[in-house]
């Protein structure tokens, strides 16, 4: 039904489909990328380099081997054409969700995060998304286009409306994107020190959560697209991430490594080890 | 009239548009790439290595300063819209055509030619296409998207018919490709030996030139999305292309250089002396 | 008059000359780099990759496509003649100058500062300089040659004497350097924390800001000739820099970038983030 | 009973084991590497890249996809402790031994043959080797190392004696083994020439085929441990290959790829077409 | 009687072996790596860098050149031989111990410490080892092997007993492995924050000193082969390197430099630095 | 008396200065390359990466071992002083004339065998050239300076005059340069097929070889400044070389490895190798 390429699996995460509670995919699609583009490579690499990270986390005192879960692989997209890319993504989350499994998606550039919202979205009215990225990702359309990883977060506003959209660690977007942010989400400037005021207001609710790496410092994640400089480091972002450990998950995705440009392999390393925290936290 | 991306100029093309003979511009496209991503680089990387190669060629004995040239720039492309592109493509052409011009396109991918041939084939009824690669490209289509750089001479071949295409080098494809090529083009698998008797057909009839930089052998061209060990040495290469020199070509592209697979920049610095020995030839 | 090297122009410094009240021009000059060459890439590098980023500054709310700059180029040096390259350098700041404008140089290695203020203190008889940096380059002289990137300062303290040179950020001389600075400049050891105290000295006068980037960390700026660990973090450069903002800045300059130790080109966005902050600020 | 490490299969080699007439297996080994190590890369990185290649061969004019072929995965080895992993390779090779299939061993460094014919050459009493390599790898030991990747051919020596190693494409080694090579192997330096008239004293025997890739010159294949200007072509390599099309083979390997050296990613693209052409011949 | 590989020495690290009272060597080994090889090449990479850096430190405000270090050079290894290794640095550690002086050990992996201890733990009853690293080290074997970089501490801890290890910064390992340091080591997750309490207990004791540079974050460290984000910055350890500075160290070693990881230099620039730091210390 | 920079040496040749008849030293200057900067790092690199290449030469049956070589190290330069450079050359060159031994220059940038052969054409009236490159570096200046990588050939015919160069390989050049040689010196362009009529030409006669390393194309050495595809084959080269063994050389260089931009080490591994074989002719 869903065509499929196979690979290594992400560290652990051998178990079946059925018996599972999270299952991985990989969306490795970067069509609209505007700089640099290669983030199709980042879930095979994430994989393969997997084996290289524990599967106990100190951080959170917890094991992967303690849990079931499935990856599945990645989703075979065709090449130039974004629409169709989006509604698989959509229909292999329709797909999880109907097995009452949580779904956590490897991007890929950015715009894959709405595939999975679109589907989340008509299961959960109320949903709430929080954001991590150096990115608005506010811009109405980027040269005409609607559908770009810089318009992705208006898309879903698009379908969430105000008040349900937290972004964190913004560093970087148009004047017109930080004054549409004012009014319509919340936006903390440069890191996430609002964070534990906001907290009680996403209690209780459905949160899906979109980490763009982009939000660390490229110090410590270079291989990236749009590299911006002055981000979060990584102990300052894992502490905000695990703040959020209470939260009721309904999913998550983390996008935009693009492994080319990852000479050293220090920023596939880091996304290993966030795929594993959040792992450990769904 | 245009949405141009100016940047460096290849080394001497700084005529106006109203006095050249040859007007180059960049299509910085690679929406259809299918293993490594990144032609969109190529145009600017081509320009601004243009200045460490000399404008004489000891091999045509003539000299670039002797001739109008125009380079324009790159068009300004939307990402993920493949049709758009190619439309824009197209409407260039057209402008530069219509103005008793020749166009010559730095790529991008392959699918860029396309573009320049549908504009192309409607001013000269005998359009040939003498097309050098590694790959047949002629697939029907790519993971269901007919629009694919795997499948551009296919595309080329739907609008010219048998008998118009003239493929050398070629040492990649599927056994389909392979078996339509036999019917339907002129192809030389490995290398171009048979151009010296193809020559004369070609005599007295509009060529345009495609020329994917990746017929050359990997160990010269590396930098490229999908390299084919096996190709053909660059001197090879060029004593094939000089062998055209006398007939009348109406266009010409080169594609598919890769910069940020290209480390120690040979790749490029091939890439600017083909488009010197093209441009000395048109 | 001047000999022009021209490419694309930093993002949006778009304006004509005359109507422009700051003058960018590129010094392609590493002539004299004791360890790894190589900053004659960057004013070309900086520019092209300017593209990838906003011209909107979160940081001071301010954008660049409200100023009038002027990107020039760059200057075409000889290579292998140190004095002629400083002649021409303080030529073209002369010309700016003399037109009422402010120079803001691409370096280059750091003795091109050495051109500037040659011109600059002609003409504004109480210039200070802030200078950042990892290095002292206090040394009398470099294996004999005075004209060296590790004794610009020295040089630039023969002419402006004691008390007029504030330097930031320093980690690494030799005993005898930092002992001289003790008596002749004011030198910040490893940070810039002295920066508030020293604020008021620099009130009223005319500022020249010379930026050698590898004051920052290089584990955020890895692609410099003589990387020294223990620098500044971008967030903190950014918050010293910024706190400068109220000074009478008549200048200003960022060197010691090389392009081909970047391969993540991230130092290239910071220098690019660098250059938007400073040009806000002048 | 094998403890395997699993990942994406080579192309179209997802057969079942007992379907199967030729197994596939990685001995990703580099602990005895002289100077460059990494090669324990090679069969993950092989099988990564191989989705980049087509199934067919135009060469063979034979398609990969019409043979019954079974991709073990890797062997999982401790790390410093040389017998043991030879002992595994040992294991596995007779395990397909007695199942009826051909052995294919993707490695490691070269040490790995060793283990496979260790096996083979109890079974078969006429097994006869032919080897491709830049090296003699004829050293009795390497810094009193018996085992070492550098005196492999001497070991394989000591198991099938005088005449029946053949080797091609050396041009690097000590006097002593060019001379211990006079007496005791057919020794072809510098490239194949001599193919031609031992073919025929290899009919009717059982062969094995050890391919180490750096006899191809290191323009083409770069990534490896110790590369030797002077090497075959791709073309003519790959010709001499198939000229051995009708023997008898009854396994083969190729090692020495070592991808961390291969930034270009060209080496592996030629690693993955002689993996299919070497199988399409087994 | 001991076989040397000689090389560029040390900046200023060219007293005579009798001169001397800390003699620097090499330990090219790599060969329990579990990750990515390549520490072997650290040694003389440290020492051929070490030429960037200045000799005076502005943080102990003193210069190497006022010391007597003599820098031996490589001790020549046998590949695949893990015990002969072993061996060859504890002959090496015993004579500089007999001639009064203390070692000063380049790695090289981790597992070469072992041999040091060794020796030093025979002439010290009472030696403490103060470890800075990101793993914990005390896995019983590695895929059966005992000896191995993974599991150096544990068989440190075979030498030393309970309370002898103190391990700081680490971030990585098994819930085996934390439990284990629970009981028989000290152990400071993550940082250096406990060192204040712990140096009375060290006052007096002989203390070896082993830096596994991953310690630090990879931002600053990416070349070693298992980078674990989360690390010490730079100024952090640096500053509870030079809080030690009152105790008795009888030798120190900086361990798992990987320098083909390094693109940039950084790593290794890194690495000089700390090794100037401690030589100044001793 | 003169001011070395001590590091490896070249593989054996390890031999007192008065016991050899070949003395190597090294010019590590790029003070005047146009393009991209680096082969100050050459003669190091060479030095350390010699270890991994064999002593015996299979192509002229001969071994390093069975000579007396010194390899002194490096010259230290000034930077930014292109004449001070050239005399420390000459100045060396003498003192190695004058004890009655040949001198063996390794470059560094092409400029430095003008020093080499200001010493050597006072000895030697009858000296003449035989010159290895891609460019016909006849320039009368560049951007008006004269002394230049790119003029060093006009430079060094200033001193001996019409009939005395032979240039082999050269294909690039401005149509000046191309038509100065014409008239004054032998130029071989593209190969060296004329080689053999020459030969008798330079029998009896002082030789100087110098050899640009950019006479072999850059598929096999990319690492150098200004890469020209078009060149000779490394075995083609080195037949080429082998071939003038019975002319009677006075010294020799070789010159442009750049070797940051050799990542994959083959460029050095080839420089290496025409060292040996060099050496092995004088």
């Amino acid at each position: 039904m869903f065509d499929i390429i196979k690979g290594p699996k992400f560290i652990t995460c051998e178990a079946e489909f059925e018996e599972s509670s999270i299952v991985i995919f990989g969306a490795p699609f970067d069509g609209t990328t505007s700089f640099r583009p290669g983030t199709r490579f980042a879930p095979m690499t994430i994989r393969a380099d997997s084996m290289g990270i524990e599967t106990y986390s100190p951080y959170q005192e917890a094991d992967l081997e303690d849990k079931k879960i499935c990856d599945l692989g990645d989703l075979n997209f065709p090449f130039g054409n974004t629409k169709r890319v989006l509604k698989k993504i959509s229909k292999m989350t329709n797909n999880i969700l109907e097995n009452g499994k949580k779904p956590f998606l490897l991007g890929g550039e950015h715009l894959v995060s709405l595939g999975v919202i679109e589907a989340l979205a008509e299961k959960y009215s109320d949903l709430c998304v929080i954001h991590f990225d150096a990115h608005t990702d506010l811009r109405e359309d980027y040269l005409g286009e609607k559908l770009s990883h810089a318009s992705v977060i208006k898309r879903i506003w698009d379908i969430l409306g105000d008040g349900r959209i937290f972004q964190f660690g913004i560093r970087s977007g148009t004047k017109e994107e930080f004054m549409f942010a004012k009014e319509h989400t919340h936006l903390n400037k440069f890191n996430a020190s609002t964070l534990k005021e906001i907290l009680p207001m996403l209690e209780g609710k459905k949160i899906y959560l979109t980490i763009d790496l982009d939000v660390l410092d490229p110090s410590i994640f270079p291989g990236t697209g749009t590299p911006e400089p002055g981000g979060m480091s990584f102990n300052k972002f894992l502490k905000s991430l695990l703040s959020l450990k209470e939260l009721e998950f309904v999913g998550a995705d983390i996008v935009e490594l693009s492994p080319h440009y990852d000479q050293s392999g220090v920023s596939t390393a880091v996304a290993c080890k966030v795929v594993r925290e959040v792992l450990l936290m769904l």
